[in-house]
């Protein structure tokens, strides 16, 4: 599979064409192929507002605009660097959880075991999970990146086990992650009661609150996540509620207080020499998100993932 | 249980206070009380947009604009006539379907074993299903007076039985309803295959198309609807969808070409003699409801249902 | 006072320049001139939503795109047949209702002494008392044509006179219209009990209801209205929310099951030849209006008044 | 090429995937292909409000939940019937008109030339103009059947012969259409001058203003249009403001006083018997659309037009 | 009165039931209440902007979202250190300041003499006037510490004393504050004349201005306030536009150049130890407030208000 | 001309009154005058989102709320130190760009004569080449503070010269900037291609990229400007965009990771000592901009702008 070049914005209008994830090419195929974008529109998992369900045709919208192939900061052009396609959405039954997540999980198998990174676009923080059982079956358990205002690992609500507060307990009890090395970044949510951070701990997460991080600096914050994960392989997922709801009002849980978008940029940039094996990006509402400044900010976010992508790849390539 | 009137909005401003439905008081007691307003805010069962779980939310805030107690076309004086109370929402467990209809049909029979007419509002049309279910262990099997744009008799989706296009499938097989006294009115989506309309037929319920129903009056529209209910029990469910966009953009599935809040008024005016045991308006979905038009609709047809109730009343008062 | 012409919109786009109305000259000069567009942006008197302080500059705005200076129907070019010119905004106190009425009726009453016909937008309801104080004392008490979802006959609201549901019971009370004369078009608010109804009629009014209307040709409604007005001299006053909420969802009390545009401008047409001395339009409230559609619709709806005038002077110069 | 179906709802939910028209194939392929979907995003001739650029996205997305492949009033299955493609979004140069159009005629040439009948979605008004030369390369002069709220016949704006409210000037005069079987359906618009109508009809074609035809039966308008074109090939050319801004909020001049979606949609299905070689829809604007419901309309417009086109085929495989 | 517990939303979901301030319980017992959250929906004083009158149903509909009863920051659990109640709104009349100030003044001093702490939520900010007064009936003057864009200490406005420009100067004339104790924090409206800020200078109060904050870190913020409050029993007034109107759009007169959400948080976190006996938030308007993040923000600082409540129960219980 | 001030919004209130420019009078004389406010409504250039051609009307409507005469920051009183006049919009022909840049030109050109410093709004970018080219006619080639996220010197677009992506290229190659004098501030676009950047740099133009500027404390980038300019004479040029979408919604490209408002005020402020002749601000626009966010912060940045003006004109009068 050859020449899996983007179309070229300079030639045809940006706002023209069937909207894939930055102009590329929609496509199955996975030889060749360094990184997939993938859509995963379920946001039966939900506890207070949805919509998510619409993340993935938002976000490739905006990308359209947002998302350049060249990375003045980093120096990668990242067509130039890899290879990669727009896979298009996974399948998914609205309403019915656990059999969702067997086939988001079979899915994503498919381009974990192709040696392809996935950079998933939820839908709600609940198809982590079956992202990483995917993952784990190629990676065995990884470190988790998560950026986030909300710690998610409510082991379970309303006597059920599985929504959207609830992917690391049960990602932390299924062996998918190493706590160890795990790490989440931002939480501000109020608690329940004080058990509920006490639990995250227990599992073995690390955790930089906002209070404290908004004390930081960005390459502190840097300096922390890089020690945490070290050269483990690594799945990093962004809750795009880690930005304040400013920055990021199409979200279904929005937490005040949080971070900017410039901020959110320069970390997970300062990232880029990390193990990653899987990017996710989630909770992006199309219903609430006036202008699609969210959606912007989620394809500028993705744009870094693929920077990093194509970085790692330039390093490799030239060592 | 007396004196169950309203706040009084010539005294204190429409929009002070807490916001049950028409200013009416918040309770669960159902003793001498003759309807009760109920929230069902589940929207689990949606295939497209979701965020009808904002839905009783919605309406009650508006109905305090929309919904004032003296009914000058009927001559009815809603309070006067009958007692009623906002009776809340029912239980649900948002992403687990089979287990809130369970919840949802357990407080709905509560309410129809008091001898109390509910009025409830969705949600998604799903929940019609586990309401009937109720209604059916106290009245029988009921005619349905099906206001919707969708014939909502499809057997199951992506393989699984339960969303809010397949209600009245279940309802009719489930011996809920009696479907040779029961009509569809307004339908109008387009449908996957001439399969689809056929089996609603099968299912024995009659239909008026709206292709059909914009070439007759609004007055043989309510004699269709008389004659084929007769003075059986019946159960008035209302998808908002039977609007056009225009009148209800806020909901889940629109279908262009519907019909006037005036319309849908003054056809359900036409229907306050018949034996009516039960009400809900759905699929009213707050996030794409610019300037709460859909809200007011449906508040303004809930009125016209309580109208329905305090006639009859009186009727029944005077003879 | 010449060449009171508004600017050529072949030649210099619509959206172009400050925002007057139909893009006519800003002026206070009344000499020579036939009507003056006047806004008055008071909305003190609402008791649900607010916003109408905003009604003339959003009418404004869209007048420009909406309103041009021909009309085919009535085959009148409103800038050839008469002077125009937009007198600005009146003086008004916010948050103090009666010093408010004082300096509404101190402006409108030069306008109508210079003998020209006044085209005012609200703001909300209340402020057609003043407009109606100012032109009793020019024209003597006066037809009443009133459209509108509401009455606006309560004597008091919370213990106080003025408000935008009162405005027409002091109107009757004060003298200002000739209630034998004067008509209420449109009306289908629900009441507070039964009085409401009838404390318009002792008032003298008459009334078409919405439901009696819905089941009228537009020109039945025409006849009933000329038939009450007669050639008495006459105010129209134009409550925007006599609109369903689809046609105008930027208003402050919007009700369920009203007209559409094209009946309203229908009928207005049709009222062409009556001796209309003064004209309103009000209740278009900026804040809920997306899309502009209530503007739009508004400034289509002034652009019939002016062509009454037109159509007026037009008949008066070849007789 | 076989077997071009589009994506089943029922097995995969209608918000999953990469948006194109109805879930049908992307691709470029005309052999064997009976209509062809394309959008123009092509806003740069609009007079007032713009983003019509976005209009091919926006109904591409509601497509998805609105239109269906069978059509239960023409009796007739789409897919079945006939073989569609989303050929994508045809080349342009914002900013520049005249280049533009040459790019647009040339890729709608190559569809007219195939044999295909091509359902365009715009873009503005001007659009039509170049698919009107592409037309005529293949087709010769057409009637054109025009919906609309402006005559779009001006001869030049700004003292520049290409916008959108020019044509149908350039058309006849360009002998594109036949006037003499052409005719303007719903106009409605404010005139600069009574030359603007006249100069209309001296083009040669015929017009059912709106204040006419809101006085007729749909059949009525139907007979008209029938007898005017008879079987001549003709052209189906909707702009979205026919509809009352009520009903298409989203539109880059809206006029009031318009029709509503069930009236078009009914009047369009009476015309499928005609010989029409081309239609389009344009003047679909994104960010005005509220709750989507101007795509949504649209959606169902061409849901109708490839009903035309499977009806006919049926007829002639039968025949 | 005892068991005053808020619903548990790890049982019931949070969008469920209607809205009370973070689900807890609506009633006018003050006995063992130690804090009471009271609307105050009057915006009859607002100078631009209108729509604050919507502000408490906003704010409490998303409190059921956003504030949560542990804050893992303070280590305190709201409902386990202290009982509150939902008092509702507060009587008052649209369109009539002086009766409205009456009536607001009557309902607060009922909450100050129960020696319960209210938290109030306007309404646009001429309601805290009407608050001082009847915490100086109780408390004497107190200091005030005025979250801000603008002084709020004009004289007067178009010749009236009373509007939301106003309250100050009339508290420090009233001697209901005690100025030399009092400070305006985050002042960045343009003035004038020189003369306005001089004013406030003139009545005794202290300013941080915006331009000089920003130069500033929290602590240094929290210092200062510290210092100038001492031990004196203090006012907490927070105008929502302190916010930059990035993360507050939904307010009545917004100024850019404000600060963050997280700012707010951290600077109200650090004034826990002061001796505060009366909060309000203000100028939180509904019609403006797209996807609800001025409410987030709002229900997130009223959190900490709350948290500074049970912070000092639980500091007073264990000494 | 004497005794140009604005209208006192002490006295009338700020919602009142056709929109100018903070209240100010709309006139086209030039003698005496010192600064002129003018809007070029110009979005024909615009290479995605458009809109932009309701920027100035936008910005005046906000600018009555938002900008206020007195700048407490500078103690400076614009219209104590100067006159001004809002000179209404030059003329431009809509999807005609190099005419309108003629036309753009002529009008600017006037006003550079007259020896006044035009402040323009746009409009999209491009409209800021004719600015340039009206000003060399007069003050020769100008320094260029260029704030942004984008550099503006791609040299064609599509294969043609003029769009909003392109006007520093040309610029330079006219000369009608000095590039060594000339400086791009908060660039921070994804790229094509690493050639992007350099060819920037190549025509001579210095840049602070945002991620290093993000680095820098404000008074840092004030100096890097200030030393880069010196005292040449320069024309500033605001691209809204320069502004996160958090801050400015309401615009064509939003790029994340930009600066907060209060940043661009800081930086604004410190540059006021410069020998600047014109400022423009730009891209702002209004279909985007949810609760006018958007115009708000560009009004107050304007108000900087004449501070500018009316601090410089009050150290000439002083020295």
């Amino acid at each position: 599979m050859e020449n899996l070049k983007a179309e070229d914005s300079l030639k045809s209008p940006r706002f023209n064409g069937i909207k894939t994830f930055m102009r590329m090419q929609n496509s199955r195929e996975l030889e060749n192929v360094d990184f997939a974008i993938v859509g995963i529109p379920f946001d039966t998992g939900a506890s207070y507002r949805v919509g998510t369900r619409f993340g993935p045709t938002a976000i490739r919208e905006m990308s359209c605009l947002a998302a350049k192939p060249y990375n003045p900061v980093l120096n990668v052009d990242i067509f130039g660097a890899c290879n990669g396609v727009d896979y298009g959405d996974v399948s998914n039954i609205p309403g019915y959880i656990e059999e969702s997540f067997d086939l988001i999980q079979a899915d994503m198998q498919k381009i974990f075991k192709a040696g392809v990174i996935p950079v998933a676009m939820g839908g709600d923080h609940s198809v982590t999970l079956p992202e990483l059982r995917a993952c784990a079956t190629v990676h065995g358990p990884v470190a988790l990146i998560h950026f986030d205002a909300h710690y998610d690992t409510i082991p379970e609500y309303f006597g059920k086990p599985y929504n959207h507060g609830t992917p690391f307990h049960h990602a932390a009890i299924e062996g998918l992650v190493e706590t160890s090395s795990s790490i989440h970044i931002g939480i501000r949510e109020g608690l329940y009661s004080s058990a509920d951070a006490k639990h995250s701990e227990e599992l073995g997460y690390q955790c930089i609150p906002a209070h404290i991080m908004h004390e930081m600096k960005n390459s502190e914050v840097i300096e922390a996540i890089k020690k945490r994960v070290g050269d483990k392989k690594a799945f990093l997922t962004f809750d795009i509620d880690f930005l304040d709801p400013a920055y990021a009002p199409g979200t279904g849980t929005p937490v005040p207080g949080g971070f900017s978008t410039a901020d959110a940029l320069a970390i997970i940039r300062g990232l880029k020499d990390l193990n990653i094996v899987g990017y996710d990006i989630v909770e992006v509402s199309q219903p609430y998100d006036h202008a699609q400044i969210t959606s912007i900010a989620a394809a500028g976010i993705m744009q870094e993932f693929l920077s990093h992508i194509a970085y790692r790849k330039m390093i490799e390539k030239n060592s």
